[in-house]
């Protein structure tokens, strides 16, 4: 079959067609990371959406607080803000780093790709549900649960981007380090694992969940460690 | 006529001054496909923002009920993110697609493609409407109809793009493969068609609308097929 | 002087240090481009946000319409929509072409681009402000001299930063055809004139001011003449 | 060690795996500042959407004021609007001239990075909370306080951003010039310094507060003096 044979019978609609080689070149990833990087960057920054200003007139019926107390009040929207940002920075310093490793693309990784975008850019949402449900104790529970849910569902699409991406060496560059790359697999096999182990939690104290969250979040930041010895 | 005549003869005001060549370079694409990028990765995002957080306090009047179920009542605002959601990502891995053929851009072109990008943008909206009044017998069938109507627009001006961009070889790069391109556009030519049908589906069943909606979605997700034999 | 010594006593707070050279690489550009395209691209797809979903529920003392006829009676925001989706985005087009003569950037290049950003990001609101008011009799004057003033506003700032950049020659790169671009200076002159023109017609009649907006959009569409003859 | 040694033992979930030389290179500053950008763009044109629109119809209960009154009464949202447009604008520029001298990167420089973006992006919020209240004799104060707080946390982790990444040298090019940054890193702590003493004027008067805010804005914009003598 010649190679221009293949390229004159494209996919379905929405075709992606690939060099005769059955993968396109590394400037796909550009493009691919450049798209990323715009979801991550609208989501990371619409969080702020989220917390509602104290209005400067009472409505009927209630009584006004004075600023500088309805300012404190919104303490479970400044950690929802700041655990959320936190994580979301984490994931684009890891999508980051994958792109390290995997230098082609091909239609279904794009789409992996997407549906990882699809929990990343739904944090806001869940964060907000979060913000409004903490300081409440009937709706707490569900809440958290809900919130860790939506890092747990985005971690195991993480891990799937990866995966797609480094199995069979798929999509890798020349001269990729197969060991480093089985070690970077185990360990982020772990990531799921611990979100959903921080959002079980939340069963028995939704606080200690978000605490555990919290945790995760500053573990993920340490810095790496330089050498094995 | 000289190359300089013809420069200092510039167009209308926002004019777009081509090098003599008649035609920009290929890097003009580049910003063209980052604007683009752009748009795709903001409405994409805010898709999320229609999602409405249910409140922890019952307004006057009403019963509040358990998180849990409000969330679970929300699933047509769910729906509608997916699967808008899925769509514009599936628009914008054949909007990336389409510049593996396309390699220049004039004056037009760009603004065929501002007008692609503006049904982009209303998704949000359409979605929206979708998701309010998708549980609601009155308005299921006029907002499944406004729905699938902004989808029938985006694929007719998607193209819009593609055609001006191919017919006569316009804006091909050098050693373009007729055939291919060819087959592309006919393929393309379902794209309205099958939105269309699909749109057409809710004077009947609304619900049913939406599941040919979702099929199509899948389907064009299917991995291409990799050869013709 | 010495260049270093220059490269040792920087500017204020916030310093910008450009090469010895006395400007920044070409490379500067870039970014602002990038920086730029960003906001166009979210300004343009806030417009959306703008248009409210009409509510699957009368509120009390209101009687619900049917969702076709609300869908129906946002036409003027689907106008407001349109008419700055096309404007924003001409001007896209046009600040895309700007840098096919500007390849250099400094300091207050930079700050003046930031306020013609500022123009074209408060687009979204003046559009809220048009479409709440259009319908009205009371405010529709001042809702579109609102709407047109802030075009106004933005054609001057673009005059402001094309002129900046090639007023004697300040960014321009190696060889640039001084006669094209006193003709572009020339002709980029009438646009505020035209834009504040459109806007003093709502003093007679609002709506004739906004198909005169209309007609300038389709007309800044218009393919360039191709040579003069 | 071994290179290979060293890629064998990766750090912690996320990680973020640089060349055996122990950093990263070049181009890993592009990705960075392209996400910077979008956060510094996205954030800059959420500004718009904390501005009311001024409804068409009176509340029950109230007067309908004519729109050009009801648009006049929204000068503290202009303020906050231009003032943090403003200041947005300026973080931005300077965030572009750190990485003429910065070029790398590392795990810990993108954390503080991301802390950095953090404020950025919450300056929304606090642009609403000082619109809300600067006409409210009751908040004012805590507005604004609340609101010169934010810019001093923004210019504390822009300074933690530099210093770390100068600090011994540790992501500056070759051939960096020491002198240089030394006086950019003594001039930029005068920043948090500026930032707090506009923001603790509002215990004495908040209007005072905003001006000096205004003021500082003004003179981070000033033309850099060209050379010292």
């Amino acid at each position: 079959m010649s190679r221009r044979h293949r390229s004159t019978t494209p996919p379905a609609f929405g075709a992606y067609t690939p060099d005769a080689g059955g993968s396109v070149e590394l400037t796909e990833t550009a493009r691919l990371e450049t798209f990323s990087d715009g979801v991550f960057a609208i989501a990371i920054t619409l969080l702020v959406l989220e917390i509602k200003v104290p209005p400067a007139h009472a409505a009927p019926g209630e009584t006004l607080v004075p600023l500088a107390r309805s300012l404190a009040a919104l303490w479970p929207s400044y950690i929802g803000y700041a655990l959320s940002f936190a994580t979301i920075g984490i994931m684009w310093v890891n999508h980051h780093a994958m792109f390290r490793h995997i230098r082609r693309a091909d239609r279904a990784f794009l789409l992996i790709n997407v549906a990882f975008l699809m929990c990343i850019s739904f944090v806001p949402f869940s964060t907000a549900v979060l913000a409004e449900h903490l300081p409440d104790a009937e709706g707490r529970r569900a809440a958290t649960l809900f919130y860790g849910g939506t890092f747990t569902a985005m971690a195991l699409l993480y891990n799937a981007v990866w995966r797609y991406g480094v199995s069979r060496g798929r999509l890798l560059g020349p001269g990729a380090d197969r060991a480093a790359i089985d070690a970077i697999t185990r360990r982020y096999s772990w990531g799921p694992a611990s979100y959903l182990a921080a959002t079980l939690v939340a069963v028995v104290s939704p606080i200690a969940s978000i605490a555990v969250h919290m945790a995760l979040a500053a573990l993920y930041c340490l810095p790496e460690r330089r050498s094995a010895r």
